[in-house]
C-alpha cells in the first residue's frame, strides 16, 4: 500500500484532534483511503504548550519551510483560525504545489476568491467541509449529494454557541449575561464571544452556503445580520406560550429568482426538527426542487466532530475526489454570480411584535391603527397584567402578524415607538414561514 | 463541453422522475457533472401507458440490446425492482461495459456480492444512494463523509410505510387495518404492503448500512425483526403516556467489537428527533467515535426524492467520483465480515410490557416475581381501570423494565403468559436506550 505523506499546521484544539486521528486511526483511515497517511509534521509558533496528543520526537516544528519545502507532503491540514497569518500561509502552500483543507469560515468568507482562484490557477485544491457544521457533512451534501436540485432554501442553525446560551436562557429562564457566564465555564463560548452571538460567524458560513448552493456572489459584511445578544428572556416565554422557540437562524431563500440572505433570531413552531436543536448542536434545513426537504443535525463544533469532517477531506484528497468536486463547484470564480441579492427592505415575513405600553385604554387601538396603515395585519394579541419586576403601568404587549415586508415593519415600529404610551424600543422578530420551510 | 449518453431502464415511477430531471434540467446536471449527460434510450416492457414525462420520439423502447450493445451508452440507471429480471439485466449490463446506477434495495440485500463481485472483476461500478433512505444522502455520508469515524451505532426510521401508519395510528387512535387502508388511499402503501410493514424492507435496508458502516457480511434474512402489522393502538396511548412514541427501528450497534442488528417497533422519548419524525419520512441517527451523534431527516420515498439521488449518482459516475469510492467500499467484497453478529438472545435492552390481566390481587405480585426470577427489574408500573371495550374484568398492566436480555424477557414472558390470570399473548417492545442512542 503506498504512503502519502500529510501535514498539520496550527496545533489547537482541532489541530491536535486531527493529529490524534491520523496517529491512532491509521489503518481505519488507510482502509477508506487506499493509501496510509502518514503525519510527517506538525506545524505551530508554540512548540513547548502541552497538548491531549503525543506526537512523536522532531515532529512538531515552528518552522513553515519544513512542510512548504518539502515535496513529498502532498496534503496540508490548514488550522490556524482568523485572516493573518492563515491567508498568506495559504497561498505560499498553494504555491508550494500542497492540496489544503481548512476549516476556517473566516478566511474563506473574506478571501475565498483570492485562494479559490489561485488555487485553480496552480491546479491545486482546497476542501473545507469543516468550515461549516463541523462534523456535518453539508458541504458534501450540497456540493455532490444534492446537485440534482435547484435548492430553494436552506436554513441553518450554524453558531453552537448562541444556540447554547439561547437553550440556556429558555429552559433555565437565565438572562443573557447569565447563560454567556455559563457558556463560557462550559467552554462553549470563548472570552470575548463578540462574533459568535452577534451574527457574524452565521453570517460568514451563510456567505460559505450560499457560494456553494445558489452560485451567490455575495460578501458576509453585507449579509443583514442581527444576533442574540439583546435577547430578552421575557420574548423567550412569550414566544413559548405561542407555540414557538427562539432560534438564530441563518437563511437563504429563493424568491422570484433573487435571493434573500438574513441571519436572525427567529420563532420556529415547537416540534419543526429546526426547533428542537439543543445546547451546542447545529443543524441545517435544505429545500430543494426535487429532494424536497433534507434535514441535517449534529456537533457544529468542539475538538473530534470538526476533525472528523477535516481527515475526511483529507481522505478525499488523497482519493482524488475532493480534486473532481473542487474543479466542478467554481465558488468564488469569475463566472458572475448565479442569482441577485433580494433588497432587505423588500424581503417579507410573519413577524412576532412585543411593545412595552402603558396600561390604558386606546393603546392597542393607536397601535393597530399604524400597523393597518402600513397594511400589517394581525394574526394574534397577548396582553398580559403587569407582572413583579414591571415598572408601574408598564405591560407588555405581543403582537403576531401576518406576512409583511421588512420595509413596512421598519417604518411602523418606528412610528409606534414615538407614541406617548410606548417605552421603547420595541421588539420585533422574524417568524419562520410554515409554507416555505419545508419539515424544517 | 462534453457529451455522455446514458439511458434508464424500468420506465416506472422514479425512471420516469429521472427522465424528467435529465431532459428538463440539462443545464443544471451539466454545470454539476462538466459535460452533458444525454438520455438516448428508455427501456420498459410496457412502451404504451402514459407517463407523467414526454420523451421525445423513438427514444423509449422494450429492447434491452438497445442499450446494451451501444458502446457509446457510459451510464445505466437502472430502476426496475425485484430480483429477476433485475439481477441478469444488471448483470448483463455490467458485462456490456456499463456503470450502473440503481435503487433496488432488494436487489443487493439478496446479491450485493454477485453483481458488485462482478463489477469489481469488469473494472465497472455501481451507485446505490438511491436503496436507503430517498433523497436523503446517507450512503455518501457513510461511505465518504464519515470515513475517519468507527460507526459506534446507526438507528433509522427506513421505512415510510410503516412510518405513515403508524403516526396515523397514533395522530387519529385510528387501528392497524384503518391506518393501512388511509396509506394506501394516499398512496403510501401498495395493495399489498407486506414487505414494508413486517419489517423485511427496513431489514433489507439495515443489511446494506451494515456493509457499508462496518464491513458486517450479513443476510438480510438473518436479521431479526418485527413488523408493525400486529401493531395495537392501546399501546401507542400508553408508550404516549409515559412519554415516547413507537418507531419502527432499524438498528445496528457495536457492543464489544460484535454487531447487534435489529428491526422492531421501539419506544422513542418524545423530544428526541427520531420521535418526531412523521408521515413517510425517513430518518436516521448515526454515532461515530470522532463526530458524535450525525442525524438525517428527508423523503425516504416517492418519485422526485429517489429521482434526486439517482441523478447525483449519475453526475457522481461521469465525473469519475463514484469509480473512486466504489474501489474503497468493498461491500460485499471477499475480504471476511469486519464484526461478528450478536446473538439475538444475548442483546439487552429496556422493555415496554403490557399484559392484560385479571382485576384481582396478587396478580401483579406473581408477574413481578416471574420478572425478579430472571433478574428483569422493574422501573415502572402503570394500571388502569377497565375502560369500555375491555372485557369484564381484564384490565391493562403496563411495565416500564430496566436493561434485561431478549433471552431473560423471553423466558420470563412465556412464563407469564402461562400463568391463569393472564390473557395472552402479551405485549413485549424494545425502548431506545438513551445512553446510547447520543442525539437520536
Amino acid at each position: 500500500m503506498d504512503t502519502i505523506k500529510v501535514a498539520v499546521v496550527g496545533f489547537g484544539t482541532i489541530g491536535s484532534g486531527v493529529a490524534k486521528l491520523l496517529l491512532t486511526q491509521g489503518d481505519r483511515i488507510a482502509r477508506h483511503a487506499g493509501c496510509r497517511l502518514q503525519l510527517t509534521r506538525v506545524v505551530d509558533p508554540d512548540v513547548t504548550r502541552p497538548r491531549n496528543v503525543q506526537l512523536p520526537d522532531g515532529m512538531l516544528t515552528s518552522d513553515l519551510s519544513q512542510v512548504a519545502d518539502d515535496p513529498e507532503i502532498k496534503v496540508v491540514a490548514q488550522l490556524i483560525g482568523g485572516i493573518e497569518p492563515d491567508r498568506s500561509i495559504m497561498l505560499r502552500l498553494l504555491e508550494s504545489g500542497k492540496d489544503i483543507v481548512t476549516a476556517n469560515k473566516a478566511l474563506l468568507a473574506e478571501h475565498g476568491a483570492q485562494v479559490f482562484n489561485r488555487a485553480r490557477e496552480l491546479g491545486r485544491s482546497i476542501a473545507f467541509e469543516a468550515s461549516v457544521g463541523g462534523g456535518i457533512p453539508i458541504i458534501a451534501a450540497i456540493g455532490q449529494s444534492l446537485t440534482a436540485n435547484q435548492i430553494r432554501s436552506l436554513r441553518g442553525i450554524l453558531n453552537g454557541t448562541s444556540n447554547f446560551i439561547v437553550s440556556k436562557m429558555e429552559e433555565s429562564g437565565a438572562d443573557y449575561a447569565d447563560a454567556v457566564r455559563e457558556a463560557q465555564r462550559l467552554g462553549f463560548a470563548e472570552a470575548n464571544p463578540a462574533m459568535d452571538v452577534n451574527g457574524s460567524d452565521a453570517a460568514q458560513k451563510l456567505a460559505i452556503l450560499a457560494q456553494l448552493a445558489f452560485g451567490a456572489r455575495v460578501r458576509w459584511q453585507d449579509i443583514p445580520r442581527i444576533g442574540i445578544d439583546r435577547l430578552d428572556p421575557a420574548d423567550l416565554r412569550y414566544a413559548r406560550e405561542l407555540g414557538y422557540r427562539i432560534k438564530l437562524l441563518a437563511s437563504a431563500q429563493l424568491v422570484d429568482d433573487s435571493l434573500e440572505l438574513h441571519v436572525s433570531p427567529t420563532l420556529v413552531r415547537v416540534g419543526r426538527p429546526l426547533a428542537e436543536v439543543r445546547e451546542a448542536f447545529n443543524a441545517i434545513s435544505v429545500v430543494g426542487d426535487a429532494v424536497g426537504p433534507v434535514f441535517f443535525h449534529g456537533l457544529g463544533a468542539g475538538q473530534m466532530p470538526t476533525a472528523s469532517a477535516v481527515v475526511a477531506d483529507m481522505i478525499d484528497m488523497v482519493t482524488g475526489r475532493t480534486q473532481i468536486t473542487f474543479r466542478r463547484l467554481e465558488m468564488w470564480s469569475h463566472r458572475p454570480s448565479c442569482v441577485s441579492m433580494r433588497d432587505y427592505a423588500q424581503l417579507t415575513a410573519r413577524y412576532y411584535l412585543r411593545f412595552s405600553v402603558e396600561d390604558r385604554p386606546s393603546v392597542l387601538a393607536q397601535i393597530t391603527g399604524i400597523l393597518g396603515k402600513h397594511e400589517i395585519s394581525i394574526a394574534s394579541v397577548i396582553q398580559h397584567e403587569p407582572t413583579n419586576g414591571e415598572q408601574g403601568d408598564i405591560v407588555p404587549l405581543v403582537i403576531m402578524t401576518h406576512s409583511a415586508s421588512e420595509g413596512a415593519a421598519d417604518s411602523a415600529l418606528k412610528e409606534i415607538d414615538q407614541l406617548g404610551c410606548v417605552r421603547p424600543p420595541s421588539v420585533r422578530m422574524r417568524v419562520l414561514d410554515e409554507a416555505n420551510s419545508g419539515s424544517a
